[in-house]
């Protein structure tokens, strides 16, 4: 792998998740607190009529736009398959791109607290995971490596190397102090790892950790008329990356009634009950957990 | 005071909170659910086209719509505007309302648990408070009662009687199990109440009881040209109904800097960053730490 050299943070991918459009204001008066040597630092503001409206998105899922094929696709032409154009243009274009590694900020409604999602399980990402967690160990490392980078519809797959920064609890269009801080502390220890990694610099790191895997999302309990007729239970509520097992209550049925979880394997929900996810019916995303050995 | 007989049940007055609406299509479908002795409970769904597009509101906030002197002007006509007069032609009209007694569900983003809000303390609202305290010993009562019911603007103002049902932490287009159990909980509990006052048939209740009295609304922090600059500090985030004294930290700045409360009296901060607020740039509502006394 070529040395890191371009790096773009992006914020306000979607318009009503706060920290980061927050904290790139606070960048942007202040370059110097992302400035690392080696690195030529730049941000962007991704969706900035979705902040001024106050939504997620206009027209539609800005981070679900960035396949090869989509990108190509001059059809494509609403507000955010326009902005997702523009941006490759400007960070890539994916394939060929300019910039070497993206960081892209996001909140969640769910309660994952300081998460980095990493979207390939090469040296440079198993690197990353072990040094946050060595700097943040309240931080979960979870890996959505189900597809290449090339196939991946993410903003942070333009580049080569690109991962998600996803913080929560938050609601939607509010600032929790603790949230920010914890997406300006992850941000800020990426980078270090960045210019460590350029250098051979890393400090020693543990030979294995615990992460989680990406399998499948599961949706919300619907009638034969799509109608929604239940929800998340309440013991899975709230915990995120804490194990369910089969047989478990899973969603509670307006009615009274529960639907209990029939997988075959240990799972380990996480983005329970977010807010955005309900405009495609998911309920919650699951993970196993695998132990990441470093070589 | 006379014996309530008609009762309104209002849900989704703002479309984004999802607890109402949800509790409304189940009371549709089993109505016994709702049904009291010399009760005649009807719903009502108050923004439907605020949950069709996801929103709070489409054009202005439904719940600050119902003061007289609005109602009766014609040229307020955009559509919640709208709303609240065909609302007000159903339920009221306020000043000679056909409803005796509205209960309107609401959510906050807030941890502000299972709130019941007062808008005048009158006995019946005081045993009301005092009852629904007994059956849930979670609950907080507070009272809004800083105008009389003909100033207030708020839905439920409409009719003599009217209550304010508001139940979170829960996000914006979100359903959570246990608040929507609270809600429901509440409600059974007020209709439960209101038969049981017609009838002078109200258990023994405890002759005091703490609840809180609305004092002021404040500001996030912001420059000279209205840019924020700060956020609701950790130390308050969650900590709906704790008392805040002078000197306590109660924002923080983006550049590091703290703002502490300076008010004279122990307040007791609610409302606290609720997502709604940052509309009007508010942080917090304060109340101050009552007792209520029953005759």
């Amino acid at each position: 792998m070529k040395k890191i050299n371009q790096v773009a943070v992006v914020g306000g991918t979607h318009g009503n998740e706060f920290s980061g459009i927050y904290l790139l204001r606070k960048w942007q008066k202040s370059p110097d607190l992302l400035a690392r040597e080696g690195l030529n630092v730049e941000t962007l503001f991704a969706n900035p009529k979705g902040f001024e409206e106050n939504k997620r998105y206009l027209d539609c899922d800005l981070n679900r736009q960035f396949t090869l094929e989509d990108l190509a696709n001059p059809a494509l032409a609403n507000y955010e398959q326009s902005r997702a154009k523009v941006i490759n243009a400007q960070l890539g274009p994916k394939g060929n791109a300019k910039s070497d590694f993206i960081i892209d900020l996001h909140n969640t409604t769910s309660n994952m607290g300081p998460t980095l999602i990493l979207l390939k399980s090469d040296d440079f990402n198993k690197k990353m995971g072990a040094y946050v967690l060595a700097k943040m160990p309240e931080a979960i490392v979870v890996y959505e490596d189900q597809v290449s980078m090339e196939e991946h519809y993410f903003l942070a797959s333009i580049a080569p190397q690109g991962v998600i920064v996803e913080i929560g609890p938050q609601p939607q269009s509010v600032i929790r102090q603790d949230v920010l801080d914890w997406m300006e502390t992850m941000t800020q220890t990426i980078l270090d790892f960045v210019a460590l990694y350029n250098n051979n610099q890393l400090p020693e790191l543990p030979a294995s950790y615990d992460a989680y895997k990406y399998t499948e999302s599961l949706t919300l309990p619907q009638d034969e008329d799509g109608e929604r007729i239940g929800m998340v239970h309440k013991n899975v509520q709230d915990n995120d990356f804490k194990p369910l097992s089969k047989g478990a209550p899973i969603f509670t049925l307006f009615d009274g009634g529960e639907i209990t979880y029939q997988g075959e394997y240990e799972a380990y929900p996480h983005f329970i009950n977010e807010a955005a996810y309900y405009d495609n019916n998911l309920a919650m995303s699951l993970a196993e957990k695998i132990t990441i050995t470093l070589d």
